[in-house]
């Protein structure tokens, strides 16, 4: 594996040998000093044509871990400014030394283009409404966790609800999940579904309560508030009512089932219930393995046969 | 200690502790290399949500000397912009694995809320008028150090001048000074007194000149512009005329009389002298000392039995 | 060494000791772990008052690789926004511990002023139309290295071409280049040559087609938009056309001719071919010698005896 720009392409054998990896930083991060040597004197270089001090910081606390050097750009800082193009951007970048471009860009393909123009290996951190392949692989890590599903997702049921037509993380999901056996339906109205829904291997509701206490995992997709004013949904109010997690849902749920949410969330649109109330959320863990999931991306990308059990 | 949110609370053998463990950082930054391995692994996040270059820079220097891994935000660059209520900004980067948060805010309070939504250890580095313990901390060590007064500051006379009203550094100090055993006059104009100033353990003074020959210590407030537009002060030029550091009144210091500020200093108005001139100004033994005791109160939240006495 | 301001003041026997001493650190970034313990423990402000990633990357790639401390600042974050003057910036950084600056500014002359008020060692990275000495260093270990120059440039043609006015990269090449034995010509319309250009070791010219085919190096400066604005140039489509590289220019180059560019490049303004299908292109070679002149200036500023050979 040279870069990770698409989760479609990872072979279920793949997910689950990333997982096994995860398992291991999971351990890391649980010393009394989190750190290994693994990837010392490799440089990760954080580009971000898009705000997100989450993802951000993510990977950025992934690679010091790893005892990485890590240089974090923001666009308003980059050069860009000077109408540099991302080619030459990336090129001299590059000329200094650089192990990993991890790349955040809001025009589907973007971190593909990158590979093109560097030795170096990149990491899709997001691009446009395409792909999100560290999310899909921290909420399988996540679900396999808490449901004990260390062989695969067979027979489990999984909703994701929200604006699938706008979202990476709706896209690289149902790959995941349904890479890995799971059965997915997408609960949006129909003004947020994509154009070819029906290609997809998916099935499509518009009826969340016939849904709720059926499903293992109710994955919720943040609310945009563009939308509304793009007029695809009516209103934020009235999204609640028929796609928000309520208290009324919220009790709906079975015991064991999982809510997610890729971060951040709005409260009271599609998060309406305080989720640290709810037994069930998994809004922090997926935060948590984050963490650990880029951690095992890193280290399969630039590690060399390093050994994990010696500390840093 | 888990925290460090208000000066009020310690007591004077906790501020002498401090101030102890301060000596041994002193020691450590003049070491060939000013390193310790006492937080190696741990993290500290600066979540700066009021810009300040001096405090900020302070805190990211003494965290790596401890050899603790840092991250730096700034409240522009962070997802407050899409609207995440500082609550699950606080959850969220606390479930990557932090250590201490280092918050300042324009809230009276800030820090006291983020100590709810987090096990990690929390150090107030400014919020709203209300305090800012390190400036206390720093601002004690350097009188201590300078006038030599390591069992206790009985007897000294200490001014404070310019806008008490609005400064936390002002409260935090009081507090550290008096329970120290100075005594504090606030030298003021009445718009720039706090509400219930008679309840404070202190004398008060609007008449500058009469005092200035007398005092141990003249602690120069900033004079904040936007207090001009409040018309709290007639203009910059008189207040400099009543309360400010002219020449004439720096000829009538006692000649061990200490000159300290917080920074950044406004020259020309309440520091209408060159402190580089004034031969008891502390303007720059304030800034290197607070290095110190920002390691020290991080090694007292964070470290562990750890040996000062190796190098990192 | 105390500082390095002005490439003006090095003689040719200085050049030569920091190529050399270039020489070993491009051999550390070759290593499978490209870093050196030689400066642990010393502190690299990076200050840069006018925004470039490009410079700074490269300084900051440099400390760390020495292993140094770094912190970075950009004018818009810094406490400059508070009305703090340059003088008491630097006072305050300074007294925290800091081992050198290295400062972009747009007034000629602020890192030699910056001098004044620290103990510390000082890099200009660039100010105003005056000097940009690392870029003059890392321009020359580039043609020292590819025409095979080890022992000087006599004999060498170089074409310096654009806007040599406004431009702190021509001043401090002229002065590298000529001290190193190369005859420069500059080429440049009328508008942008500086005042007393009869006074600089160098002949002029208006006519890049009649000298394409005669110089070992060609040396393209950026053409800022804003000269357009100046009037200074009537379009950028005529000054390609006068003064770009253009596909047929590039036809004319002699097979061992070099291209150079401090970047950032405007395609198809200056640089009027791709860089990337030029054999003699220095572009990206540029850019990764300028990481290794960097370590070079730090050691020799910062370094006390410390062993190369050893591993960080």
């Amino acid at each position: 594996m040279k870069h990770l720009l698409d989760i479609g392409v990872l072979t279920p054998d793949d997910l689950h040998h990333l997982m096994a990896l995860t398992d291991h930083m999971v351990e890391v991060n649980q010393r009394p000093i989190p750190k290994v040597p693994a990837l010392r004197g490799k440089t990760v270089v954080n580009l971000f044509f898009e705000n997100s001090t989450r993802t951000l910081t993510s990977f950025d606390t992934a690679a010091r871990r790893l005892s990485a050097d890590v240089m974090n750009f923001a666009v308003s800082s980059s050069s860009v400014n000077k109408g540099e193009s991302l080619r030459d951007t990336i090129e001299t970048i590059s000329a200094m030394g650089v192990d990993a471009f991890v790349v955040r860009h809001k025009s589907s393909g973007a971190p593909m283009q990158v590979t093109k123009w560097t030795n170096a290996s990149v990491v899709n951190a997001g691009d446009g409404w395409h792909q999100h392949p560290t999310q899909a692989l921290l909420d399988c890590y996540t679900i396999r966790t808490h449901l004990n599903r260390r062989t695969g997702f067979d027979g489990l049921h999984i909703a994701i609800v929200g604006d699938i037509k706008h979202s990476r993380v709706a896209r690289s999901n149902v790959q995941a999940f349904t890479a890995l056996g799971a059965h997915v339906t997408l609960v949006a109205p129909p003004t947020l579904l994509p154009p070819a829904v029906e290609t997809w291997p998916v099935t499509v509701s518009h009826d969340l309560d016939s849904l709720i206490a059926k499903v293992d995992v109710l994955y919720l997709l943040r609310m945009q508030r563009e939308r509304m004013v793009d007029a695809l949904v009516p209103s934020l109010r009235e999204y609640t009512g028929a796609y928000g997690l309520t208290p009324l849902r919220a009790a709906r749920l079975r015991p064991h089932a999982l809510v997610m949410h890729p971060g951040p969330m709005n409260r009271g649109v599609e998060m309406a219930v305080d989720p640290s109330e709810l037994p069930g959320s998994m809004v922090l863990h997926q935060v948590t393995n984050g963490v650990a999931v880029r951690m095992a991306v890193l280290f399969e990308l630039l590690g060399s046969g390093a050994d994990l059990a010696t500390s840093a």
